[in-house]
């Protein structure tokens, strides 16, 4: 009997019905196989929120003005956004990223500095970023993600914070994909119609304006954001180590597909935990086969979801080693 | 401003844009009008697993024999069960209540004796249980459920485990809600295709049986279990102590059902944790014009949706009472 199939037949042997706990299986028998163990284990997890500005949200694609962005890094450092409370409830160590905002921040315990620039350039001119630039934040968070892992981390989630990065996730998702702009567009933070028509016309021009590009990283340099290059990198990096990778909503979703197309094998350790109520997310997990933890009709980043879904797959590792089996507690089989 | 209002208000001034909390917001509303409070709190946890054995068993409409029911309670006792884990795992206070199961046990200080009899009898043949019987069944459910509200609970779920309950839970929504029976009938544990037609046959011959049945509570003693009738009991003692009541899969849906049809407004303090793979359940759920928490594709029954769901609930009572304003955090609104 090899690994898997010990594995599987352990899963079978839990007092329960056949396959009577769904997903919580699925999870399970992927967080085992991750670690190879039938006793696996979530250690330190971890919750990473990159910020960035965007220069394309000069253009008028967010409900919301650019201040916001460094506004809502004091609200993480302070304590008070939805991440902060549902990291705590958790237990999840979260940490904040200047990635690129436009601003500078005073010194914080839980704030990392790996400031790209104060903001992309304005994408529907030139590329967002430059190729040092784009190198920069593959290097900043290779090593971020390597120092955590080294501290041993098992489980690691990302989240975003920036005005104007769903138009950025937009973007890349239609160009890795090849999928109309229309299909990949939705209101963000809450656009009204009119603002709605106008971000699709803009993104269009955006793309082509870059439709001469090909190569995944390339798309990312000309149409991504320094938090989406800096998650993507991440992202890399921790399947690299083996961790477990949580994918948060659209804009994380559209980091996660980049690193996909580097490197498809990225799937094997990645959860995806919610369904954005963003258009353009569910045809994403669909085009990467996969399925969600939660269906909340969350729209808010930040890596909410995967904080809302880390007691779920807690709950999938626990069945796993705490449930007995029918043998160990004298339950009839079918 | 009246009370709803200064809700919506504090709930749509949280820093995130606006309803970008999806149905956590929806949980967090509910709950702090039930408890009339902008800062609502759950208290002691409880989850009651009510346990007991159906005559109808014996027909052969179970994949398991009914020895299961008593294994189960045991293993239950000795915290090996998928319930045991979650609800270990997610702090909530966890009782097994002896409403009917075919065996005696010793004591145990999590079991609770509510017996009785060794089981309903063969609804087939006669109805399940006397008037006698179902009059205990809501007197002991009644003051146990006073007994754990005066203790300071505010928040309970319910769970269940009986060899055969899926039978009355089907009968039940079935003649309920005049629905075909094979529309409510599913594979419970996991019936193969033979015995899953012999299922559906041996319900409509119960159904025929007892058509000249009016009243649900007629109903629930001609075709439900004790289990059902002390959940629903429970469920009723509940809402008149104004305490947030978690409803699991099929089974505790079927007996909701019954407790809506006696009184309506239960609805107001139902949170539904989530839609099991059961076949009907997606059908009760709509016409009770309720959307679940989860949707895992479990078909476990013991209230593990209820507790795999609470952390959740937790998450939109935190974020009501924790996260900052877009005024007591300075970031600007749209």
């Amino acid at each position: 009997m090899n690994f898997e199939q010990a594995l599987q037949q352990k899963i079978d042997l839990k007092t329960k019905p056949l396959k009577a706990l769904g997903k919580l299986e699925t999870i399970a028998y992927q967080i085992a196989k991750i670690q190879q163990s039938l006793t696996p284990e979530l250690s330190m997890p971890h919750l990473l929120v990159y910020a960035a500005d965007h220069g394309l949200a000069k253009e008028g694609v967010s409900a919301y003005p650019q201040e916001v962005t460094p506004q809502m890094v004091y609200n993480f450092l302070n304590g008070g956004a939805a991440i902060n409370v549902f990291c705590n409830q958790n237990h999840i160590n979260l940490q904040i990223i200047d990635a690129g905002v436009n601003a500078d921040f005073p010194p914080h315990p839980a704030l990392i500095s790996s400031k790209t620039a104060y903001g992309t350039a304005n994408m529907l001119k030139e590329k967002a970023m430059s190729k040092e630039q784009l190198d920069y934040c593959f290097r900043e968070a290779e090593n971020h993600i390597l120092a955590i892992a080294e501290a041993g981390c098992t489980i690691i989630g990302f989240g975003e914070m920036g005005i104007g990065n769903t138009s950025a996730a937009s973007l890349l998702m239609s160009s890795l994909l090849d999928l109309p702009i229309a299909d990949c567009t939705g209101r963000g933070t809450g656009v009204d119609d009119a603002q709605y028509k106008r971000k699709q016309a803009i993104l269009q021009q955006v793309l082509d304006t870059h439709n001469e590009l090909n190569s995944p990283l390339d798309k990312l340099q000309a149409m991504g954001g320094f938090e989406i290059a800096q998650i993507c990198a991440a992202m890399l990096t921790a399947y690299k180590h083996n961790m477990i990778i949580l994918v948060d909503g659209f804009i994380c979703s559209s980091a996660f597909l980049v690193a996909y197309h580097l490197n498809p094998a990225i799937v094997d350790n990645a959860i995806f935990c919610h369904q954005s109520d963003e258009l353009g997310h569910r045809t994403l997990l669909d085009k990467l086969g996969v399925s969600p933890i939660l269906n909340l009709q969350l729209r808010l980043g930040e890596g909410t979801g995967c904080a809302l879904a880390y007691p779920i797959i807690q709950s999938a590792v626990n069945f796993l080693n705490e449930m007995a089996s029918f043998e160990s507690a004298n339950v009839s089989n079918k």
